[in-house]
């Protein structure tokens, strides 16, 4: 029996083919992503992975549905797996606004699912980190959350010949918009048409922005210009506070793409262009509102990075760790009659928080030492009763090839 | 809008109000049931949330649709969103069998879904911890598998007082079964019939056990006797070598409903008898040939721990962690002036790893104290100039309510 096309196994390393998806690898991921949230006073939550469909459709409209992972449930409800994270968050603090002092600064990493029926080989599901800073208008929570993203790149080895960050803003393209057209349903259009400038053909550009009464050459000249509004440029200011001017730069050309971000948008993009965006976000100062239907008025602001494109970077640039996971010792039992004290000597190993393995069966030596070296074991421990008859442990170190003889209480004082 | 009636939203703490889920407790749960795999030399994986219906379908024939969160997807496709972990694992095993040395012994931290229509007000989801050995016949790889259940218990502070291990067999009611009814295919019926013996008034299991040959009282008497058989005795004496024998006891009042287990079984169990069982696995040797399609045939076995049992009856023994998060520093801006300063000191405490925040926008001092505190911050840190002019950092510890004055780059060796 197959898994389901675009959804992914993860296995342990070493892994069984090239192309499948390391556990080890993704653990590595999440614990950079979560202890970065920590350092940054973060707090953890979650929601379910199933919602209504309802939570999407009010603020995206019905169009969203043809991409939605959704389906009717044994209930008759219209339900669909969660294809984004900030609804769910919006819809958590709107519950219980009154009980959390703000700003909430929260974050989670939730599965994604996503249904495209004509795009074969896609994924339809990845991870993604979310942070979010909620009940605070000032740019400095712009720049708290984008000095997050910044680091939570760099706790992954990642430095700023890997990647920056584009800075945008929905309000300087409103201007714009509101400038050359008096017609503010075509705002959403056009913003889309923005958003699709850098993977489209220009001449299918040009046409959906001439069909909205713009033209190509003005929206590139104002990119071009790219002048910080003073909401960037108090973003900008506050991030060279903090030593992370250089990360960042204005660019218009970045608008994102969903229709609920309100002002300062941004995206991470690897410096060599070679891949999709590796994350973006933006404020939405209205979502909580919606969502909690206009119980709760906050503003609000996020950002999403994607376990996908990170890890293919993070390959690419030589990052992703090998042998992660280790063994402190692995228990070698030659002379079976040893197994009870050698049990004995695994239990007080793994109760002193070491990681220990040992053969669960009589095996060859050569077979034992063979699994600790494939366990990535740092020791082997081995016991043998000395000429005198008392009980001794041999600790060989594997990578300086040195051992020592010690009594069995001093092993696991000689291993930490 | 509402979320989906069995799902759980997961809250920081302190939390919104009292009957919210906490993602604090569920974060200091799975760490210690990470950890624990990690000190046994057991290696994560993962697999999809949704798997076709025919992975499950195949082992426990259709009846079992009923209890899962199953639809057709857009594609036309018979899904479900994944009732058990066992089966992937069992698919994933399978798929790659040469590539990995056995046994294997491989964890996970999967969320799990059963959708039963007429049960109002239960949870349709949950997490569960997941360990299981692959390619072991021998009764160590049971003891292994059980030690870690026992030490993952321990690890959150549980002691013999609280829980213990049941351990029955698979093999032994097969005996006591084919002594006495011929009829093979009735075995899974007198299994259901074992398995509901606690949960059903006497007269109804008499009634079913009398319908398939066997009377009460002969089954009463033979769990009364409670004989280990060789097999659990092996068992027995290995956990005796890691002085974990206090706790595990020999009952074969516990069978475990599913239909695929073959050999030893065992539950984990309160003390008071509160709670429903905390986990439970067992032996199920025939899976991965049955989920291979007969290509690869491995005899395994497995258990698994909910995160809801477990979590009610942590918190009902007092031994749920307060206060889990922590900042290390709360960094005080009470002169705006110093701003810049303050933030790139922010950087360099983060930097450095420790966990700071600070007051996003100007605000009163007794405010920023406030925000400290709730954070549960360990030092707040406020800069100042001495009268010399130099930059000075007045670190203040709040539980003990001592202060000291060092200068800017000594900031982070007093915090550590």
């Amino acid at each position: 029996m197959e898994r389901l096309p675009g959804f992914r196994d993860f296995y342990p390393e070493p892994l069984p083919d090239p192309n499948a998806w390391s556990a080890d690898l993704r653990r590595h991921v999440f614990d950079a992503w979560r202890d970065s949230a920590r350092r940054y006073g973060f707090r953890e939550y979650d929601g379910p992975p199933l919602e209504t469909l309802e939570l999407y459709t009010a603020k995206s409209g019905a169009e969203i549905v043809g991409q939605l992972y959704n389906f009717t449930d044994k209930g008759g409800r219209e339900v669909t797996l969660r294809p984004e994270m900030t609804p769910t968050l919006a819809r958590m603090a709107g519950a219980h606004d009154r009980q959390y002092r703000k700003p909430l600064k929260w974050f989670t990493i939730p599965q994604l699912f996503r249904y495209e029926r004509q795009q074969k080989g896609r994924l339809r599901e990845h991870f993604q980190f979310n942070a979010d800073i909620i009940g605070e208008k000032a740019a400095a929570a712009d720049a708290e959350l984008m000095a997050l993203l910044i680091d939570s790149l760099r706790a992954l080895g990642l430095t700023r010949a890997d990647f920056m960050l584009r800075l945008s803003s929905r309000n300087a393209w409103q201007e714009f918009f509101n400038r050359r057209c008096a017609d503010a349903a075509k705002a959403y259009d056009f913003y889309q048409a923005i958003d699709k400038l850098e993977r489209e053909a220009p001449a299918v550009s040009e046409s959906r922005l001439v069909a909205l009464g713009f033209s190509l050459d003005e929206v590139r000249a104002f990119i071009a210009a790219g002048q910080p509004t003073e909401e960037l440029q108090r973003i900008l200011d506050d991030l060279a506070m903090r030593g992370l001017a250089d990360f960042v730069k204005v660019d218009y050309g970045v608008i994102r793409g969903l229709a609920y971000y309100t002002g300062p948008v941004f995206e991470a993009f690897d410096c060599q262009g070679e891949f999709r965006a590796i994350a973006g976000g933006g404020r939405y100062d209205n979502l909580v509102q919606l969502v909690s239907n206009g119980k709760v008025d906050l503003p609000a602001l996020g950002f999403g990075m994607g376990d996908v494109v990170l890890t293919e970077l993070l390959k690419a640039r030589g990052l992703s760790p090998k042998n992660v996971a280790r063994l402190d010792a692995f228990v070698l039992i030659e002379d079976e009659s040893l197994r009870p004290d050698s049990l004995k000597l695994l239990q007080t190993l793994r109760d002193a928080g070491l990681a220990a393995d040992y053969p669960l069966v009589a095996a060859k030596s050569d077979k034992q030492f063979k699994r600790a070296l494939e366990a990535n074991a740092t020791h082997t421990v081995r016991l043998e009763r000395s000429a005198a008859g008392s009980m001794m442990a041999r600790i060989k170190q594997l990578a300086a090839r040195t051992e020592e003889v010690v009594s069995v209480t001093e092993v696991v004082r000689a291993l930490q």
